[in-house]
């Protein structure tokens, strides 16, 4: 048995209860060390524990597949959701090139996605039509992110932006804030945070002509709102459009 | 105090630890009929349970609020992610127009949104740059979701359609299909998912070109792949990249 398992976005509080259980469950545990330390000693006691560096994971994810393929029963975890910038495609397709995949047992536990922990904090900058869009050109070519800012901009979508900066890009995040600025006002909220349900959660609302690039760092998520974002007592709120159909008054 | 908690897609196995004792801990539960019956009774033992039918949203989050302006613990329940075309916003903005807001304790409860439950189930079809889009005109105009379907399917994004259809709309999901035809093609796979997670639930992995409008109902989720979606072992997967930089064999 062999299940890809979201963490959710940081303390157990919100991870599912199947995620509780399906650890609690495994033999083997596999992951990034950052996300092995989320789980509490208690979960982990007695297991065998499969833990790398952050450049780890296609050596992680074929330990997992090779421990499972022996009969052991195990979980590769993940922050947030395991389908969304994370292991649920990269273990998938180490088994895809396996003759014995058929027989390994597979699942994928969804998880609450860091964009999701992100958006609570703020308020509610999502509720309306978004684009996550990840500024890691590791695997993907730099020409294709800026075509999708640039198409998620104009067509007025929040835009959810993954991996902003790492030691290597410092440039990306600035370039990335420019294309979103050909379409989008310099007064768009901007949310940003770092650390959503975590040790250290920082949480800022800004706008797209003053973001503090000091601020963030390679696992901010910075949420982009829509041309209706308006904030409200320290939140965002992306209205879904009642306001103009129904009287919200009492 | 009044919390808007994330149910995720239906089961309480995928619903968040907090989101149970959030729940537990409530005087008051407000829900879509719908929705209340995905929580056990057990936990709404005791509770004053406000639920009202599918249209009643305005409605029920102003009995919310008023209720915990009254000094009450209030829970405003949605499936999925509350942040996700659901509850968040609309509970914010009915809470901006009260005098006594600040007084209100307010939070938002994260939950694994739909779409990450189907994709779950459906393999890793997300994993690379993704948009949603909502096919409700309800309150959006038809040509903003028809200028989103064009730039999401243009620029190559995985894109989630939420609300495909209704018993008003039977053509928008025609539409909205031959819009994302133009830019991807007819044998993109997409993933059709129905009721993820809770009972009556159902799979398809179908292409751009065939899509079966009579598997589709209001509730149901699509996942339109990207150009490099493939599909293994009945399922779906949007490689991330790896194989292109990492030997994936033993």
């Amino acid at each position: 048995m062999l299940s890809v398992v979201g963490l959710g976005p940081g303390s157990k509080e919100l991870m599912t209860v199947r995620a509780v259980e399906t650890i609690e469950q495994a033999e083997v545990v596999v992951g990034y060390t950052g996300y092995i330390d989320l789980i509490s000693k208690a979960m982990l006691e007695g297991k065998e524990v499969l833990s790398t560096g952050m450049r780890g994971e296609v050596e992680r994810c074929k330990l997992a597949v090779e421990r499972a393929a022996a009969g052991k029963n195990v979980v590769v975890v993940c922050s947030g959701d395991p389908g969304i910038y994370a292991m649920a495609g990269l273990v998938m397709e180490i088994l895809e090139k396996r003759d014995d995949a058929k027989d390994i047992e597979f699942e994928i536990v969804p998880g609450v996605p860091a964009f999701c922990a992100a958006a609570a904090l703020l308020g509610a900058p999502l509720m309306h039509d978004f684009a996550s869009i990840s500024l890691s050109d590791l695997l993907t070519p730099w020409e294709v992110i800026e075509k999708r800012l640039a198409a998620a901009a104009d067509a007025d979508f929040v835009i959810a932006i993954y991996n902003p900066k790492s030691r290597k890009r410092s440039g990306h995040l600035r370039k990335a804030l420019d294309i979103v600025s050909r379409f989008k006002k310099d007064d768009t909220f901007v949310g940003i945070v770092n650390k959503a349900d975590r040790e250290g959660q920082n949480v800022i609302i800004s706008k797209l002509g003053e973001v503090d690039e000091d601020k963030i760092d390679m696992q901010t998520v910075l949420l982009i709102g829509n041309n209706s974002t308006r904030k409200w007592n320290d939140k965002m709120i992306t209205p879904r459009g009642y306001a103009a159909k129904y009287d919200l008054d009492d």
